[in-house]
């Protein structure tokens, strides 16, 4: 694809977002127009998403949509979906999207249909689930299973943690779910001393088994079972690639599941990654719902007209502001404490896949990429800092709702209004005063308003609805890469670290074979950083 | 004070920040000279603050230098610590310093010395928390109290919260603490399937006691005791103003602890907001030791001449940063996993501070003001977020290192190497890849560098140092305000969110009582979300 800035339609565009900064545009003339929020607005998919409080008109939309199709995004979807070599960096397909396909379409990755043995997977790991449930498969001291502890970081943490959040109101299956992610040995004896070693099932996840920090944990989990004379080949399952040292049989564990390399990391939740904690954590059954419900995002991702397409709009709308509008960050704040990890989860699947300065041509991109997202759940958020979103620099945000409390039965206040209806005031508030603002002659009361929102609204807070959730920004992320001709499933940009960590790490290997070593580096800056340590 | 643009040394550093954008002012070039880490860094008040891997050279510092003294930033500190009415706007003094001072002269606010109302209340606190510890004081059914629960929102739970977390490790008093902050029902349900009502003494913050979020837990937690037969009068007490709702003889409660006007909510760690909860969770004298940690930072802050100055060298860095180089965000990232909610608590500290658009004379600032802050710990933030700080837009980086472990049996990795060590090479090994950055023919492994970070270090994470941390990052975010001589302590950017969220419960109430009830209100896009919560 060619560069941005030689379509027509990104000039046009920048035209348009001068027009956008005249007074007559302003976020309070354009709401006040009595049609807005039908007109900005879109249903679909069990979604209702509102960007009638965008900085948007007729012109801009339009113009977008002709953005979205001179640069082929459905098709590019279309191929993704397909299992095409999308991410073409690493010769990778891209296949999220297949592990919650139940068609009975084959998926073809190179000549191999890829459906069987992400069916294999998904069949091995309800029955596995079900066992641990009935009892049938216990610790090696005969207790039943009923502390879960994750291991792993990044993708193989943060999306497991933002589903089991979402839906922890289902966690009936007695079980009890801890992560640890943070080679920081306080997070392995902080999740270590609330748990019954007997009856602790580790869930080891890594693609590679080559994680520095997961196997620094893993280490520290088999010599806490050691400690307590447990069995690790009756404790441990491993979720990893086929033949990796976690799929070993001098390694025995109770069961090893696999993944895949068209999955990347921080696309992985509907994956063994996801389904193995959260089956166990909700029950196989229940996850299930939650992969249909994304699969139904996916589909509508892929089938609905440009101008319907909700994720693909929301994709549009963030380029806007982004490379038009120039704001820099996007705040994400669901008013729903169930959602509390959702805003972590989207700051990396959407800054690891588009903090990107390559296009798939090679070159350098002409347009800055990805946003700073960040988030807290509302009200939460408002006695934080949202004082700097209404008065400081202007920070897009999508706010968050759920029609149906989880709660029924709710104390009300003394103004006869529900916790739930309470959270649903302030969100609408919220966005209104940012849209609108307030004229004062005091400078410290005066609200200057024209700050965008958008509304994401689901019905409940279901397995389907967090599975839509999840699979709305997985598409909205890949859709604005497809925009800037950008890759989002590589991450090259961690290399470079890791790289100098190694030769770090050899340094202090030395060091702590022979005290009197004296460092060897180049850089003075890190050598004194050692000499700090190893003084201290 | 004058406009910012009127000074000739802000026009100076605008002409310095073209200079330092040459490429010869790189960062690979800069942080190779051989005494560059001597010079860019500072020791002072148990803090190491490394600025190394800024963006600035002699010439820079020199200006910023000149700035702070031309903008009295230290006689306005000193006018704040003293208790002069540096709040104009609410015409109140900001003595959160005075919370943990343990000199004898006195601090007069209006002619009256605060300090016997501050001391009197750090002894009432020492004493309660003991008589809990001892099991003297006991709930309704003689049960010894061990689950704290704090209902507080905003500056009543971050600042606390950060705290607990960063001091979890001294949690000796068989007290476990919860957090209930948010309107949203799931987050009092969640707390309360932990607890043992009978055990539980509930501490409820709010200095107005008319927080509507706090109201409503508050609420929930009595109708909570009701059912399970519990006097609220021997489980509750609370942190409130003198004289407020919460502390009243019709509302018996074990014990009220008094909040000032002068101490703002997210600078009141130190004050009973803190004392309460965490003398509760680790002992009244690690409590007095944190205060003692953080009144050796605010003196440092106070009489360090300004260049040996950290806190403000710190604020300097992050005005250049923000004013002259252009970045909008700042990430901060602690290499330990115990100071996981120190982001969230700056995000709320710094960001309600500093987002701001009205100078202390009434007028629109002339340049942005606070910037975006966000962060999670390392080694986490490295599988999360990081792509983009490498290849993407640049995020100014704080990693914060911990020099001794708190856990000196770490298993060691194959390489030889702790959980500690692991931490460090990363957190070195991050900030060297950031300025230094590396070349590729392949723009996808390309690495620009020149991405600015600084390191602050601590010795280790004893309750002295985690005061200090938390007195460097208050000083820090009010020396920034004072440089753009902007309000620092009030917050009147939420107001028009909370009264637009006051007339839509209103409506909400009306149409509670009566369901055929028609919403009245102008905004149609609040009208249709009415609408549709009522449909729903």
């Amino acid at each position: 694809m060619g560069k941005l800035t030689d379509l027509s339609v990104w000039h046009s565009l920048k035209q348009e977002s001068i027009v956008m900064n005249r007074l007559e545009n302003h976020l309070k003339v354009l709401g006040s127009q009595p049609n807005r929020i039908n007109q900005f607005s879109r249903k679909g998919a069990g979604l209702f998403y509102d960007f009638s409080r965008q900085r948007v008109n007729e012109q801009a939309m339009e113009l977008l949509f002709e953005l979205a199709n001179v640069r082929h995004v459905q098709q590019q979807f279309e191929r993704m979906v397909k299992g095409e070599i999308v991410n073409s960096t690493e010769n990778r397909a891209a296949l999220h999207t297949a592990t919650r396909n139940y068609t009975n379409e084959p998926i073809w990755v190179n000549q191999t249909n890829v459906m069987p043995e992400i069916e294999k997977i998904r069949n091995e790991i309800k029955e596995f689930s079900e066992k641990i449930h009935q009892g049938i498969i216990r610790g090696s001291t005969g207790k039943r299973f009923k502390d879960i502890i994750v291991i792993g970081i990044g993708g193989s943490y943060l999306g497991p943690e933002f589903v089991a959040q979402a839906l922890s109101y289902y966690a009936d299956q007695g079980m009890n779910l801890y992560f640890i992610s943070n080679v920081d040995y306080h997070n392995f004896v902080s999740v270590v001393s609330n748990i019954d070693p007997e009856a602790a099932l580790w869930v080891v996840i890594s693609k590679s088994y080559t994680t520095v920090e997961t196997l620094s944990n893993t280490q520290a989990a088999y010599a806490f079972m050691k400690e307590k004379g447990l069995d690790p080949a009756k404790h441990v399952v491993t979720v990893t690639s086929k033949g990796s040292p976690g799929d070993c049989a001098e390694n025995p564990v109770i069961q090893t599941f696999h993944m895949f390399d068209y999955i990347g990391g921080r696309y992985s939740v509907t994956s063994a990654v996801g389904a193995v904690p959260l089956s166990l954590y909700v029950g196989y059954d229940r996850f299930e719902r939650f992969l249909k419900g994304a699969n139904e995002v996916d589909q509508h991702a892929q089938y609905a007209p440009l101008s319907e397409n909700i994720p693909l709009i929301s994709a549009l709308i963030s380029i806007w502001n982004n490379n038009f509008l120039g704001y820099e960050a996007q705040a994400i704040i669901p008013y729903a404490s169930p959602l509390c990890k959702l805003a972590p989860h989207v700051q990396q699947l959407y800054m690891e896949s588009n903090g990107k300065c390559a296009t798939l041509t090679g070159h350098q991109t002409t347009e800055s990429t990805g946003v700073i997202i960040f988030g807290e759940p509302g009200t939460n958020a408002q006695h934080s800092f949202f004082q700097l979103i209404h008065q400081g620099r202007t920070i897009p945000v999508e706010f968050i709702g759920v029609v149906k409390p989880q709660y029924g039965k709710q104390p009300k206040s003394e103004a006869s209004v529900s916790n739930h209806e309470e959270l649903w005031a302030n969100m609408i508030a919220q966005a209104s005063a940012l849209a609108n603002g307030k004229e004062s002659q005091d400078m410290a009361r005066k609200f200057s308003g024209n700050r965008p929102s958008s509304t994401l609204i689901i019905d409940d807070l279901s397995p389907e609805n967090v599975g839509r959730l999840l699979a709305f920004y997985e598409a909205r992320t890949v859709f604005e890469a497809f925009i800037w001709d950008t890759n989002p499933f590589d991450q090259f940009g961690v290399e470079l670290g890791k790289k100098l960590a190694d030769s770090i790490r050899k340094e202090m290997t030395k060091k702590n074979a022979d005290s009197s070593y004296s460092f060897d580096t180049q850089d003075n800056i890190t050598k004194y950083y050692l000499n700090l340590l190893y003084k201290g």
